[in-house]
């Protein structure tokens, strides 16, 4: 194990979005808004198609500093308190955001969303095809 | 815009997993293993049961450096090209993984889980609750 490895990211793009306040998680947004991506990966965006959803990988950029004391939170819709793990708090070790959003049309480097939980100005770190977990005849599924 | 923006991050944990190869994507894997979390985080795991699933965050540490000609790739499983961020491939300009797991138990810093698609070592960034989106009358969705 590498305890100190130390890694380096660069953001891809960044939202653009004009609410001050955006809605607390994606599953309740129907805020819309622009991925405006890096024109030097513009050719890997062809096959993001109007329609389908996507997960986009972004950096909390306005999180303060992880401490020992936010390793347990009380998310602001839920009366109780939590492990940061099973939370979608934005102060966590690594500040990184997951949502889910909806492709309303693409031109260019400028992909257009709906569903945007984020700041304006959060930089993407990666976009991925959204996709399903398997059915199972599992109950807890 | 700060394009210069270098984002520095942590692993919070490390897969480990026996497979040499492990299953191409989590959708199709029922490869066990375990994620062994650095136990300075041990109070934020303390909501993560078993029976649920988890959204895992990681590092692809043997994707090689990005070029712009990984911006289309051939998934291994397909016969056509595609925009890379329409893949789940490790060689993207950040290599950030994301995989669905489900939690077979947790014993201290140790979360025993099943689906695994990383390699033995790979560095976990985070951990998140895995939320479905709303259903809608969408025919897309």
């Amino acid at each position: 194990m590498i305890d100190s490895l130390d890694l380096h990211l660069k953001p891809i793009g960044w939202v653009h979005c004009p609410a001050k306040k955006p809605p607390r998680h994606w599953t309740v947004s129907d805020l819309e808004g622009e991925l405006r991506m890096d024109p030097r990966y513009l050719e890997g965006l062809r096959d993001i198609k109007p329609g389908q959803r996507i997960v986009v990988i972004f950096y909390f950029h306005k999180s303060p500093g992880f401490k020992d004391r936010f390793l347990i939170q009380s998310p602001p819709h839920m009366n109780k308190e939590l492990g940061v793990f099973s939370t979608c708090s934005p102060r966590r070790p690594n500040p990184i955001g997951m949502s889910v959003l909806k492709v309303l049309g693409v031109e260019g480097n400028v992909i257009r969303v709906k569903g945007l939980d984020m700041l304006d100005g959060t930089p993407i770190l990666d976009i991925k095809p959204y996709i399903r977990p398997r059915a199972t005849s599992d109950p807890d599924d």
